[in-house]
C-alpha cells in the first residue's frame, strides 16, 4: 500500500519463502522457550489448546496440505497424527474432540519436536524446488496459519496461568502497551469507497472479493480507549444500568457476575490488578483498555454516547491514514456481523474450510494486537470471534455519525 | 406505495383509530375461541409464551404505555399485573421470569379478559379524545404489537399441539397455503438505492432510517422453495453432508438429531407427515417449505449453488415488483445480521426497549407469514429471529449473484 | 395391633371393599374441588405432577391391573390413556414421559372426570362379584396407591401455589398442626426384636417379609423438633458450620442457597413466613417443622448432640407406644437406606415394579403425615424419597445411644 | 487374625515405623517412574486427579496432621501448598477446586519431590523420637491415606490413558489377574454375630464400633463373577431387559449407551477388548469381571437369580474363611448403603472429617483389588464408592437366601 497507513503494515525486507518459513517456524519455538513440558499439555478451556497441541497442528497443517501431496515420496512422521492433529476439517475425516485435547498426554513435547524438525526438513526441500502459484499460496496460508496459532498460543498461555493460584509470568520482559493520550475524533465524508482485498500479495479468502460499498458521513477516534475511560465507565456504573446494554449482554454478565474486563482482579489493598504475560500488574490508567467482550465495548460506546464502527468504515478511515494504534495494541471491536463479502466463493478442497464455515454469530474484529505475530495483518484483515469471548486481546475504538457543524 | 409490489401489502379501506383497535382486539379473542382454558395457561418451552400470557400483556401494554399517563383517574385494574405481564422491560422493573410464565395458573382466563374488557373500555375513551402525534404514535405501536402477539400465540399454540401425543387441531378448516410451481430467477442490476422507512406512516423504529446503500447485480426467485425441493434435498443426503452447513450448523443437527424441518415426522406407512394447526397432514410437496432454521435455509442455499438474499436486495427487488409470494405464505431468511441502520437511535423511554436491545446474534427475515395478521407488514418490514429458531413460519427465497450474459 | 401404640393406626369401622372404594375414590374429587381447570393442568417441576394426571392415573391404575384382566368384556375407556397415564411400568410398554406430563393440555379435566366414571360404574360391578385372594390384594393396592396419589396431589399442588407470584391459598380452612410441648427421649433396651408386616391385612410388598433384627439399646424423643427448635438452630448458625453437615449436604445448600425449611420465607417487616395450604403464614414456634431435606435433618441431630433413628428403632419405638405425633403431622426421616429386607421378593408381574426397583439411593421416612389420607398408614410403613427432596411433608424426630444412669 | 481366611491379609514381618514409612513412601515414587511430567498434570475427569496432586497432596497430608503440630520449628515448605493440595477438609479453610486440579502446571513434578523429600526427612526425624499413642494413630492413618492415594493414582492413570486414542499401556508387565474355576455357593446358618474392628490394631475410624448384629441363614460364592459369565448375561440381553435393573441405573445405561463394562471396546475383528494397565487386551473369560457399576452389578445378580450380599454377611464369610479372591483382584459390591455403625463417632478435630461426612448415597464395598497396596486392607475393611462410579476396580460376589434342604 502506498497510502501514509500503510506504514503500520510495513513489510520487513524481500525475503525468500525459504528464509521466511523458517524465521516464522523458529519464531514458534521462541515462544514455548519459557514454558515446562507440563505447561504444555493442559487445555484450560474448551475454546482453548495446549500449547504442544499448537506446535503439532500448525506442523500437520504443513504435513497435511504440501508435503503428502506435493512432495513426491513424503514419509509420513506418524500415521495417528492426522487423528490427532486436525483441527475442524470435516473433509479430512474424524478427528479427536476439540473439548478433548487437554487429555493428550501422549506424544510428549519431545515427540512433537521431532515432528516439526521432520516437516521442516522436507518442507525445506520443497521450498527450495519451483513453486505453481497455487502451491505458494498454500505455502502462503500455511505461514499465516502458524502465525495466527503462534497469537492463539499466546491467549491459551495466559488464560491457564490466569486460573493458576500462583499466577505465574509467561515472560517478566514481555513488552508493555505504550501509554498515551486519548483518542480525538476524526471525521470523514462518505461515499462510495471500496474495501476489501485484491491484488497478487497473499490475503485470506474472505478479505475479497475487493468490492464498492457506500458510506454515510462519520467520525472515528483515532486512538483506543483506555483503561482509565474505563474505569470512569464502571465508577459509572456501567456494569449495572440495564439500558446501555444489548438484551443478551445484561443477561451474560448477570450469569457470569462480569463487573470488570477479563483478567482484572480487585484487590482490597492494592485496587485494580491485571494478570499479564508478566504476571499480576497495576492497571495502568493510561494504556488501553483489553479482554473485552462485544457486550462490553458496545455498552461502553452506549455510555459514551457514540458507537462502534462497522468494518468498512474502520478500513477507510485505516487507508486513509486518520489511525494511530492500527494494529499493534488490540484488536478492536467493528459492530459488523462476520459475513461473506458479495461475490465471496470458498475454495472447493478441504482448505475451503478454513473460513466460510464460520460466517455466523461472530463479529469482526479489525487491527491487530500485542500478541500478534509481526507483519501478520493488513489494512483488509478480518479477525472475527463470538460476541461473548474475551480470551482475545480486543479493545475498542469510538466512532459517531458525522455531526454537522454548525450553521448548516 | 405505488409500486406493482405493493399490491401485497393493500391497505384496507380508511378506518378510525378506534375503529381499528376494536377490531384488532376483537380478532385476538377470536384467535383464542378453540382453545380451552387447560390449553391456555401451559408453556411448551422457554420460547414459548401461553396464549393466556400474549392476551394480558398486549393488554399491559395499553394499559401501561397509555392508559396510566395519558387518561386522567384511570383505574388500575390489578397492581400486581405490572409484575405478572411485563415481557422484558428493564426501565419498568422486576418482572415474572419468561420460563416460569407457565407456573401462573391464577389469574385464570375469566379474570385475564375481564382485564381485557376494562382496558378496552378505558382505551374507547382515549380514542375518541383528540390525539397529540406522540400518542397517535404509541397507541400505532400498541395495535402492532398486540399484532405481533397474535402471530406469536398461534406460533406457540402450534408448538404446544404439535408435542401432544395426541396431536390435536387447533381449527381443521384453518387455510392451507396454496401451491403453485417453481421459482424463477428474476435479474436486478443493482447500483445505489434506499432502504428503510421514512414517512408519516407508521413503521417501527429499527425500520429506518431511510438511507442510501449500494447493490452488486443480482437475481432473485419470484417464489419461495417448496417441499418437494426440499425433499429432493434431504434424498440427496443435505442432511448428511458436512460440507453444504455452516460449522455451528452442523453441530447443531449433529446434537439434535434434526432431519427434516420441525414438525415434520416420518411414518412408515403414510411417508412424511407434518404438523399444521389442521391438525397432522401429508406434506403437499407443491406447497413453500416452512419452519426450517437460518442453518438449513443456508445448506439449502449452497447445495442449490445459490445463497440467501440480503435485506437490501430483498427489499429493493419486493419495491421493483419482482416477487411473488411475499408476505402471505413464510417469512424469508436473508443472510443479513440484524444490526442498526445508520444514524438509527432508539427512544430514550422504555419503549426504547422495544426492537434496538436485541440488534446481536440474530438474522433478518423478510415478508410475512399466513399466520400473521392481516396487513401487518410493509416492504420494509424487519422480523428477526435467532438462527436456531424454528417455530417461526419461516421459509425461504434463493439469490445469486448476476450471471453476466453469453458472450461477454 | 393391641399395643398402645395401635391407636394412631385405629380402623374404622368395617366397610365393605365396595363402601371403601367409594368412599376412597369420592375423597379425590373433593380434593380437586378448590382447583379451578388451570390448577390442574400445570407441573411445577419434573417430581410433581397435574392434579388431572393424578385423577387419571389412579384410574388408569384400575383399569389396568383389574378390570382389563378381571372384568370380563370390559371397554376400554380410551386406548390413547394406556400411553398417556402410565407412569413408570416399563413391562406394560412405552409411557408419555414424565418430565413433559405438564403439556398435556388434552384430555381435558371433564373428559378425565368422565373417565373417572366409566371406571368407576366398571368397578362396581366387579366389587359387587365374588373376588379370589389374588383379585382382593390388588384391588387393596389399587385403594392404597390412590390413597398415594391423594398426598401427592396436595404437596404438587401446594409447591404450584408456591411458586405463583399471588401465593393463592387452597383451602383456607386446612387444619393447622396443632402446637404443643417439646419431645422428650423415652429409652428402650434393645435385644433382638422382630420388625416388618405380616398376617393377613393389606400392606404393600417391601414392608415384608417379617424378620429378625438386633437393636443396640436406645432412647427416641416422643415427640417431633419444632419450628422453634429450629429457628434456634438457623440462629445458632446452624447453616454456615461445614462440619455439621454430611459433605453433599453441603454442597447442596451452598449450590442451591438454602438458609431455612422450604417455602419459608423472610420478610424484612414479618419475619419468617411459610407457604401453606392456608396461603402464607407466621411461623409458629410451637408446631413441628416441616419439608426440610434429609440434610438438614441430619444436620439438625448433629447439632443436636443426637442422631436420627433407624427404621427398626423407629418401629419398634412406635409398637412400644412411646410415640406421640406418630403419623398425623410429618413424615419422619430416618437413618436408615431403602433397602429389601431379608427374603424380599418383588412380584412377577408389571405389578412387582411398584417398589422394589427404587431401592437405590432413597432413605426411609417414617409416620404419616398432615396431608397423608385418613388410615392410609401402619407401624409398618416404609415410605421413602430422595435425600434432598422438601416438597413431601417431611419433618424429625430425635434419637440417640443409650445414655447409662450414673454409677454403672 | 487366627482363622484361616485371615491368611488374605496376612502381615509382613514386624518392621518399625519409620521402615514402615520409607518403603510405603518409596513405593509411591515407584509408582509415577512409568509416567513423564505431561502424564502427571492431567486430570481426566472431575473423580479423578492427576498423578502429581496425589503426590503432593499425601505428603501435605504428613505436613499439616504431624509436622506442623508435632515436630517443634518444622519449617513449612511453601505457604501456598496449603491451599493447593488440601482435598476436603473444610475446617483447614479454603482449597483449590477440585473440577480444577488438572489447570495446576505449576509447581512441577520436581518441585512436588521436593517437596516430598523435605517431608521425609522431617517425619524421619518425628518418627526416630517417641510417640505418644495419638500421634501413632495419626502417622498410621497418614501411611492408610497414602496407600489409598496409590491405589486411586493407579485408577486415575488408568482412566486418563483409556481416553488417549494412542491407548498407551502403563507398565507392561503390570500382573494379571489369575484364571480360575468359577464360584460355588457356601453356606453359613446366621445368627447373631460381631462384626466391625476392635482392638490396638490400626483400622479406619468407620470400621468399628464392633457390635453384634443379627444374620438370617445365607450362601455366598466362594469366588468372585467371571468376564465369561457377564458375556452370557450380554449375549442374554441382560442390558436390555429393563425388568433385571433398578429404575436408576435402567435410566443410566440408557442415558449413557453402556452395554459392557467400562474399557470394554468392541472390535469388528477382534471382538471385545479391555483397556488396562498394560494396554489394550483381549478379554479373559476366566478373569474376573471388572470395572462395573452398583446397578450393573445387581442387574447380574438379578439375572442370575441371586443377590449381593450385606457387608455384614460378607464380613462373617471372610472371616469364617469360606471365601477365595477375597482381596487381590476385585474390590466387591455390597447391597449395603454406606452408614455408621452403632456408636460411631468421628473425631471432632480436622482428621474427623475423613469418612463420616461422606455417609450418604454410597455403597460398601469390600475386600480388597489388584491394584489396591499390599497389606492394606483387613476383613473389617469398608471401601464405599457412588452407585454409578466405574473406575474403581470393582467386581461381584454373588449371594442368595439359604437354600433348605430338599426333605425339610
Amino acid at each position: 500500500m502506498s497510502s501514509p497507513a500503510s506504514e503500520c503494515y510495513e513489510t520487513a525486507e524481500p525475503q525468500t519463502l525459504l528464509q521466511r518459513y523458517r524465521s516464522m517456524r523458529s519464531r514458534s519455538e521462541q515462544l514455548i522457550a519459557p514454558l515446562d513440558a507440563e505447561d504444555m499439555v493442559v487445555q484450560s478451556m474448551p475454546d482453548a489448546s495446549p500449547a504442544k497441541w499448537h506446535m503439532a497442528h500448525t506442523t500437520w497443517f504443513f504435513e497435511t496440505f504440501l508435503l503428502k501431496d506435493a512432495l513426491a515420496d513424503y514419509p509420513i512422521f506418524d500415521a495417528n497424527f492426522a487423528y490427532l492433529f486436525n483441527s475442524y476439517y470435516e473433509a479430512l475425516g474424524p478427528r479427536h474432540p476439540r473439548p478433548q485435547r487437554g487429555l493428550m498426554t501422549r506424544p510428549g513435547v519431545d515427540r512433537v519436536l521431532a515432528y516439526r524438525k521432520h516437516v521442516d526438513e522436507h518442507m525445506a526441500a520443497l521450498l527450495q524446488s519451483p513453486q505453481s502459484e497455487e502451491l505458494r499460496s498454500l505455502i502462503e496460508l500455511g505461514l499465516a496459519h502458524e502465525e495466527q496459532h503462534q497469537e492463539l498460543l499466546l491467549m491459551d498461555i495466559l488464560h491457564l496461568f490466569s486460573l493458576s493460584p500462583l499466577r505465574p509470568a509467561y515472560d517478566t520482559q514481555w513488552p508493555r502497551d505504550l501509554p498515551g493520550r486519548r483518542g480525538q475524533f476524526k471525521p470523514l465524508k462518505g461515499g462510495l469507497t471500496q474495501i476489501g482485498h485484491a491484488g497478487p500479495d497473499f490475503a485470506f479468502d474472505h478479505e475479497g472479493p475487493r468490492h464498492t460499498t457506500y458510506l454515510q458521513p462519520f467520525e472515528i477516534s483515532d486512538r483506543l480507549v483506555t483503561n482509565g475511560e474505563w474505569l470512569a465507565f464502571m465508577r459509572d456504573g456501567g456494569y449495572r444500568q440495564a439500558g446501555l446494554w444489548l438484551s443478551a449482554g445484561w443477561s451474560l454478565i448477570q450469569d457470569n457476575g462480569w463487573d470488570a474486563p477479563m483478567y482484572w482482579q480487585h484487590d482490597e489493598q492494592q485496587g485494580w490488578q491485571c494478570m499479564t504475560l508478566r504476571g499480576m500488574e497495576a492497571i495502568d490508567p493510561d494504556a488501553p483498555v483489553t479482554h473485552i467482550s462485544y457486550y462490553e465495548a458496545a455498552a461502553f460506546a452506549h455510555w459514551a454516547d457514540a458507537r462502534l464502527p462497522t468494518e468498512a468504515e474502520w478500513e477507510a478511515a485505516a487507508v486513509a491514514g486518520l489511525l494511530e494504534q492500527v494494529d499493534d495494541v488490540a484488536w478492536q471491536w467493528t459492530q459488523t456481523a462476520f459475513n461473506a463479502y458479495p461475490g465471496f466463493r470458498p475454495a472447493s478442497s478441504a482448505v475451503g474450510e478454513y473460513n466460510g464455515k464460520f460466517m455466523i454469530n461472530q463479529i469482526v474484529l479489525r487491527g491487530g494486537a500485542s500478541n500478534t505475530s509481526p507483519g501478520h495483518c493488513r489494512a483488509t484483515y478480518r479477525n472475527f470471534f463470538p460476541t461473548e469471548k474475551r480470551w482475545v486481546c480486543s479493545g475498542l475504538r469510538l466512532a459517531r455519525d458525522a455531526r454537522l457543524p454548525e450553521g448548516l
